[in-house]
């Protein structure tokens, strides 16, 4: 490609650009699936754990498992009202985080910060430790091997994501609702069941549950609340990624704010609906199941089950008795729930570059991760991910149950702080809105909010009594850690401006440019280098020569000699062939003779592209400049020579650069097939 | 330290430089030591593998090893003589590699070099494995976990010479003359014993070695034919690192030719001595020694030995049966001759670096190799060792006998071309030399390198022929693998030389210097490139800024024109954040307004010390420097300003440069202690 077509090319995406911004935003239908997946793949383990959590009263504690549900549903319905408000009032896609920053100040929006990267980390672990434990209810064979099944996943998850994927609408759209429908689907042909009374048993139904110690029939009523308390809390796990839409608001179509809106609410809809039922539907068709840690409490006609014994996931069970005389279908429900719970996984690995970007543009995170393009930035993050989610599979063995405890924590910090955040910006708004009309629309927003926000303190506060000591403890820890690094980045981006704040003095100009040359060979880099030192008409200019051997030394000298240069050769001499030192210090000399002036260097370079060309080449002047970046007064110039090969590195780069990242859809950045599109 | 300490240090260093170095060159005594330890070591493990090789015709194979163990020494005589010429004719320390390059052609050379880089790989392995025995001889705790035990001695031996270990003259001489008394004094004392009669037996002399199958009493002549030069081809490996001297003459004191082929003869005479002496007693005193694989060869009183029954090598039976009214001398003998191994496999990483310069500066090795102060290829050129030798140790399970398969064919390719060289260097001399005595010298010197070519030759056909199988083929492998890398670093490098040769037209200077000065901020770096830039008085000056949001921009915009800066700015749009890009395509559309222009990219870089504080800045700096090198016509220019940390990285360069790399002692580079020395 020429610098011709390089040009047209930019004029080319300039002119297309307005235009085709449009065609990339999501109309709602595409909308729903992309930001739906983390939110809706929750009821594929948050009714399990409700129920776990009850199995240790025994089995007869289920009656409380769709009086559970409702709690929850009520917070879901809570929450979902109360981040339609924020939609509206902050359509910039900031998200919780913008909310805290701007009505809490900065600790509350780092703290915000600092629960969602921890919560990035658990929706990757959790999503998928239970989509293995649906792989493991499908192909048997992998039973007993979860966490190696789930550690797979994450490396296929962060391949894929490092190499990027072009996440369009259609990669979530197709298996989101075929989820939808399939649940949906199933939880109807139950109920119809039901109402007609064909509504067949579960596979666990025949199983009897031994309560845990301490919680059997002499259990007294504070014991009982505090049970029911962390059945609920567990099932607030339905609640996380509900937020998602409220930092995605600019990839919709206008209008954006609206949209988004009625998103939300079906996205709410839609995922109260299929938790209830799913409970519902368990409950009545005589579900057992217990903590599969704690497999021996479970017993069949008095003996204790067989070993090897393992319990299927809710969802697998409901759909293998409802479809017992269908079995492709049993397995179409398996088989969308373990792709919506990879997906789930996914979005984390989109949605932290996104939160990285804009941590990074506030000065909490390194800047590097605010540009588009800096890959290597980019990677760590997915890199950083991947690793976290492995160790925490790796710990906690893939086993769902225990990871929840570490889940909610930080999803619910982030939900008050961002309802405490909105009421304060209604009250601030109200103070300055004269017009009746929209004040009382105000009133009705602060009030969704207030509703909102005492919805999740209640339950923040449950999870944190409930679930400090199995494992919140852990999120706490963590979220201190990211706080504190940001805080200390921030810090010293704060003390790097100070320090390079400007002052009038900053304007002298130096009195003389002294350039020298490096020489290493009389080739066409080094012609070059003297050509382009001289155009810039120094008042010294000279080549500079490290020798480290006589006979190369004399060689180089009597053919400067002969090209008739016009530019006197300084000869440094270096024993011990060292070539940076010398160079460095004779900068330093010439600076030192004219403190006022400025001593520019400039090294001849030539380029290659392949990588072991690379390793051949110019480590001494990668070195070099290195070295003189730390000499006061001193500019360096590096004046490229490109070889044939370097053709080679450019295409690389600029295929590179074309590349989709995670998160661009998120961000309503997506270029049509051909790549033209607006980057 | 300020600029005017560093020039001090300058003056100081040059004046100090020349006397300085004559100090560090090594006197006799101190350079046996250094360049002896490979050599003598191999009595270690040599000896071993002889009788390993007669027994598998059963004990009573044991009466040849005294013959084998003077054809050993015989070949070792004629190859110290033949060293002997190459020390007086090629004092420059290039060695082999200079021999066989200028005698024979640069192929020769190379596969001299790649036997040579093979040979390091194998010493490690070998004498660590070695040493490995040794160490569970004396610390049975150890045994079986020989390969574990190696490797970790490795990695530390890795790590020491990564962070840089002052191999001074003390370092070896203390170890080395312990050996040389422990091992020559333990064989007096036996000699002196079995002269009176009262030498006692090893603690093996009871075993009976069952022969291996074919290799019984019923032996054709051939077959024993075969044996015998098999056990001769294992004992050759007491002729390793015999060469080393050749290397190194540059360290030695003058006259240097002639205290290098003296220090070469001693090192012959005690290597000769000490292997004859340890042969002689092993055979005197019953030894029964077998290949540790095949310890069911082994019997005592007509029943197999006990499982877990492991040999101690040769040396350690030999020491415990003579001093065994003293252990503490036998525990002795086992610690320094643990300590040589470990020294021996230390000067493979001393050796490895000095090659690599040796290659680079001929162009068969990255250029980075042939320059002190470039750390990373030199550590990479240090771990690349270790990680060798490890697959090595793990591969044969730290199994000397294994190993010694592979390790005497490098050897003795480089001693055959070394060999044939010094031949023709002989012929060509006598050519142009008319003075008969000196005629005679020369005479006398061919025939010595001609009569070690014969038994070289004899030697390598032998060891090709008994070692093909057992393992030979993979140095071969190996040196062809290192043979065709080489070649083709040497092709690259003459490629680009050919694209970079200089013609007349080169020398045509830019008409127009076009410069540009990136703006970020308006702070003190970049009011300090915008100073620098106009000091070079371009024919066009202004700054560019790349507006990713408009508030932003504007604010810049307004404070531009306030400071009264006299330099346009120039905004480029970049809706999605991308950085490098349009500057690319802005530099690229100047250069093509003007085609017999350069454009000049001024970009301001303040100068952080930390590692971490580097992570959080210029990352697109840098990003942007190294995709502007790909556009021709453009030169890059670095303002740095160096904040108040930059000084914690300035030191710690400065503690780095001074630092003691491997292999500076065998160049005869040494600092005294206070780092002041000639670098």
């Amino acid at each position: 490609m020429g610098v011709g077509d390089v040009s047209k090319r930019i004029l080319l995406g300039r002119k297309l650009r307005s235009s085709q911004l449009g065609e990339t935003l999501l109309p709602k239908r595409i909308a729903l699936p992309v930001f739906a997946s983390d939110a809706l793949s929750s009821v594929a383990y948050a009714p399990d754990e409700v129920f776990i959590m009850l199995s240790l009263a025994g089995a007869s504690a289920y009656v409380w498992s769709w009086k559970i549900g409702i709690a929850v549903a009520l917070v879901m319905a809570a929450v979902v009202a109360s981040y339609r408000q924020t939609v509206h009032a902050y359509p910039s896609g900031g998200g919780d985080y913008e909310v805290a920053t701007v009505n809490l100040g900065a600790n509350a929006g780092v703290t915000v910060a600092s629960a969602l990267l921890v919560d990035y980390v658990l929706t990757v672990a959790v999503s998928i430790s239970s989509g293995a434990q649906y792989a493991a209810g499908a192909v048997p064979v992998l039973v007993g091997h979860e966490a190696m099944v789930a550690t797979v996943f994450v490396v296929v998850l962060m391949a894929i994501n490092l190499r990027g994927i072009r996440e369009s609408g259609t990669f979530f759209a197709i298996p989101t609702y075929a989820f939808m429908v399939a649940i949906l689907g199933m939880c109807a042909w139950g109920i119809i069941e039901l109402v007609v009374g064909t509504l067949p048993k579960v596979e666990s139904a025949n199983l009897h549950i031994t309560p845990a110690p301490g919680h059997g029939s002499s259990m007294t009523t504070l014991a009982l609340m505090f049970l029911l308390a962390r059945a609920f809390s567990s099932g607030c796990a339905a609640l996380t990624g509900v937020e998602a839409i409220s930092n995605g608001v600019p990839a919709f179509r206008k209008p954006k704010s609206r949209n988004a809106a009625t998103t939300l609410l079906f996205l709410g809809m839609i995922a109260i609906t299929m938790m209830l039922s799913v409970i519902t539907l368990a409950k009545e068709m005589g579900l057992r199941y217990v903590d599969p840690a704690q497999l021996d409490r479970l017993s069949i006609n008095g003996h204790p089950v067989p070993a090897g014994f393992d319990q299927n996931p809710v969802i697998a069970q409901i759909a293998r008795a409802v479809f017992i005389d269908f079995s492709p279908a049993f397995y179409a429900v398996i088989t969308v729930t373990g792709i919506i719970l990879v997906l789930a996984a996914n979005t984390a690995f989109n949605g932290f570059p996104v939160l990285g970007s804009i941590l990074a543009k506030d000065g909490y995170a390194p800047r590097a991760l605010g540009s588009r393009g800096d890959r290597l930035a980019y990677s760590n993050g997915i890199v950083f991910l991947a690793v976290m989610a492995i160790i925490l599979i790796q710990v906690f063995n893939a086993e769902t149950t225990r990871l929840i405890q570490l889940y909610i924590v930080g999803v619910f910090v982030s939900f008050n702080l961002s309802q405490l955040g909105m009421i304060r910006h209604w009250t601030r708004e109200l103070k300055t809105q004269s017009d009746p009309a929209r004040r009382r629309h105000m009133h009705r927003s602060r009030t969704i909010n207030a509703v909102g926000l005492t919805f999740t303190a209640v339950v923040l506060v449950i999870v944190l009594i409930t679930k400090f000591l199995a494992g919140a403890w852990i999120t706490i820890l963590a979220m201190v850690v990211f706080f504190m690094i940001m805080k200390g980045i921030r810090r010293h981006y704060d003390n790097v401006n100070e320090e390079l704040a400007a002052d009038e003095e900053d304007k002298v100009m130096p009195t003389r440019v002294h350039a020298i040359v490096l020489v290493s060979k009389l080739h066409k880099p080094t012609l070059r280098a003297l050509a382009f030192a001289k155009a810039t008409r120094p008042n010294a200019l000279e080549g500079v020569y490290v020798s480290t051997d006589p006979e190369a030394t004399n060689r180089l000298l009597e053919e400067w000699d002969e090209r008739n240069l016009g530019v006197p050769l300084k000869v440094l001499h270096s024993p011990y062939r060292e070539l940076v030192k010398p160079i460095v210090d004779y900068a330093m000399e010439i600076k030192k003779a004219n403190p006022r002036g400025v001593v520019a260097v400039y090294i001849p370079e030539y380029v290659v592209g392949r990588w072991w060309e690379q390793l051949l080449h110019n480590q001494t002047a990668l070195r070099l400049k290195g070295r003189l970046l730390f000499a006061p007064g001193v500019m360096v110039t590096s004046v490229p020579y490109q070889l044939r090969s370097s053709q080679i590195a450019r295409e690389r780069a600029e295929r590179s650069r074309r590349r989709v990242r995670a998160g661009d859809l998120r961000r309503g950045q997506v270029t049509d097939r051909r790549g033209r599109g607006p980057r």
